[in-house]
């Protein structure tokens, strides 16, 4: 395949600007939590009012700690950069920092930044631009295993759901990668797929390229995108759907929610119905396809609350029913590694004298 | 909406340079076929091999013969124009023709054809770009009927049904559109979404902008693209079923495949599956979405086994069968007008008694 993924270097520094933006906030605080041993400080505008909590540096501090890359967040409504930040990406670029950003505009279209990358050596990363060379999706089994977040909805889980397991996994010694697709999702892999800005026609082909052949026993834990009940985005989660050719999939989902959020016409389906459409599609290219288990956000209800909801959505599905932040997320992993085996481990043997 | 389609100004003039493309040939024939009347002729260049039976002249006659556009095809493999071919692209710019194209390439990035148009006041249209300000899909029922060609695969009559659809329920004094979503579909309409260039977040919204609300008994006739088991397209062919948000939907099919074509793992599906499918999908945003029938492209097999299909896939669909090219449309036609019957039309008395 042509297309391939740009990665970020580490370790880097996250650049705040003045920025207030939830959105942003959220990225950055997000990059800390997950990335926080690559993360050497954070670069802050007068004014800012966002603080994830790591050194406050300058850009030459920076780059005395070892830092490679400047992370920038979409910082603004609309993903425009703020005049009065440009002259710090400038001088990171200049100071051989690779810029990082998910702007709506192009790095290298800002006053002064493309110069600046030229006299530094350092590199423009447009997270949200797809590699060019995409192709379209061929339905090829590949090797290795996948794992797919869906959601009821958008904005449920899925990014958090994805990266708990997998770091999850790997606590248990599984061999496990976190394949991101959008935005903060890429900032904290390092590298990934921006797929709400690939072309419709190579959708399916850029879930491939994402998630590639791998060892029989490494998984893919894929961060889902849209909601395959979505009047407006359920193309793309279909086509990540079927280009991810997921063996297991998580449905994420906020038990308070009762409409699609935004679309108010559109009533929130059930994780069972989720299950549902989502085997009946993603046999096409994975015929094995299975739900391991509900990933519930429950983060605004109280604990006797809480232990009910779970409870609940285990008993209407059959499957192990987690809050990924409140429980962890032990109970889908055994439940996954239960129904997917690794080959290298030998299976217990009070397990074979049942069977 | 900020969106809107470009239109094609008429008459216009086909450009065949020396091409001897297969994809190309069928354009240019579509063109004639579907819009002779609005074709003044066709410039050649020594070589060529196609003929579209239409008179041959050089810019300067077209112009004199009241052309307003020159329609270039996408001449070769990978969408490029041949390098003998831009003087006329530029000769006809210069005089005053807008220029048509579906390349890979922008007209304005070729040699010479930007300044020719300024000269000549006319415009360059790139009908592979989709429009600027493309909205989100809302999912908002719109006003006026909608009908959608689906298929069992790629290239199987979807846009041939459409188009003799379309004549055909105006042959009944049906108001009526064809909306065109391919490269062949937009310049035979005039106008279109080009629905594979549309970035993946913004497919149900392009469907949306493509057919707007209409009267009530108006028609959009819509191109259907890819297919809903296709492992490379489905996401295409499932953002423009739920952005249309389509009362009907016909099935197109050729009997004598038995896998997609050049996915050769993946089995054809049945015109019934495909049926099933659509209706499951379809119901988010038209919960009446119901299929109409089913279109054989019957073209290479004898009249006895032709009249054996259609009568083999009506009793298995319970739908009136057709193979638009040879027994017409009327039987799908008739159908649609019993379903959905014209309001301003007085429904006949003794169907009335009969109820």
């Amino acid at each position: 395949m042509n297309a391939s993924l740009q990665r970020i270097q580490t370790p880097f520094v996250v650049f705040l600007g003045d920025g207030v933006d939830e959105i942003f906030a959220k990225t950055a605080l997000g990059l800390v939590q997950w990335r926080g041993a690559d993360c050497v400080g954070q670069i802050r505008l007068p004014g800012c009012r966002v603080d994830t909590g790591v050194p406050d540096l300058d850009v030459h501090a920076a780059r005395a700690a070892g830092a490679r890359s400047l992370i920038v967040g979409s910082a603004t409504v609309g993903g425009r950069l703020p005049e009065n930040w440009v002259a710090t990406v400038c001088a990171a670029a200049a100071a051989g920092l690779d810029i990082v950003a998910g702007l709506h505009v192009r790095l290298e279209d800002l006053p002064g930044v493309a110069d600046a990358a030229r006299r530094g050596g350092s590199r423009l990363l447009n997270i949200r631009v797809p590699p060019t060379g995409l192709p379209v999706g061929s339905g090829r089994k590949r090797s290795g295993r996948r794992l797919l977040t869906l959601g009821t909805d958008c904005a449920c889980g899925k990014k958090y759901t994805a990266l708990a397991l997998d770091r999850d996994l790997r606590k248990r010694g599984v061999d496990s990668s976190f394949r991101a697709t959008g935005q903060t999702g890429i900032m904290i892999a390092g590298e990934g797929m921006p797929l709400d800005a690939v072309v419709a026609d190579f959708l399916t082909g850029a879930a491939e390229v994402l998630s590639p052949d791998a060892d029989p026993d490494h998984w893919d834990v894929i961060e889902g995108q849209g909601a395959l009940f979505h009047p407006g985005y359920l193309q793309v989660t279909i086509g990540l759907l079927i280009g991810s050719q997921p063996d297991a999939f998580i449905v994420c989902h906020d038990p308070r929610r009762t409409v699609i959020e935004g679309w108010e016409n559109f009533p929130l389906p059930t994780p069972s119905a989720v299950i549902e459409r989502a085997i009946a599609l993603g046999r096409l290219t994975n015929p094995q396809i299975r739900c391991v288990g509900i990933a519930l956000n429950t983060s605004k209800v109280d604990p006797a609350e809480r232990a009910r909801l779970l409870a609940s959505y285990a008993r209407e599905t059959g499957l192990p029913c987690v809050d990924p932040i409140v429980t962890g997320t032990d109970a889908i992993v055994n439940r996954l590694l239960e129904e997917f085996p690794q080959s290298q481990r030998e299976r217990p043997q009070h397990r074979r004298a049942h069977e």
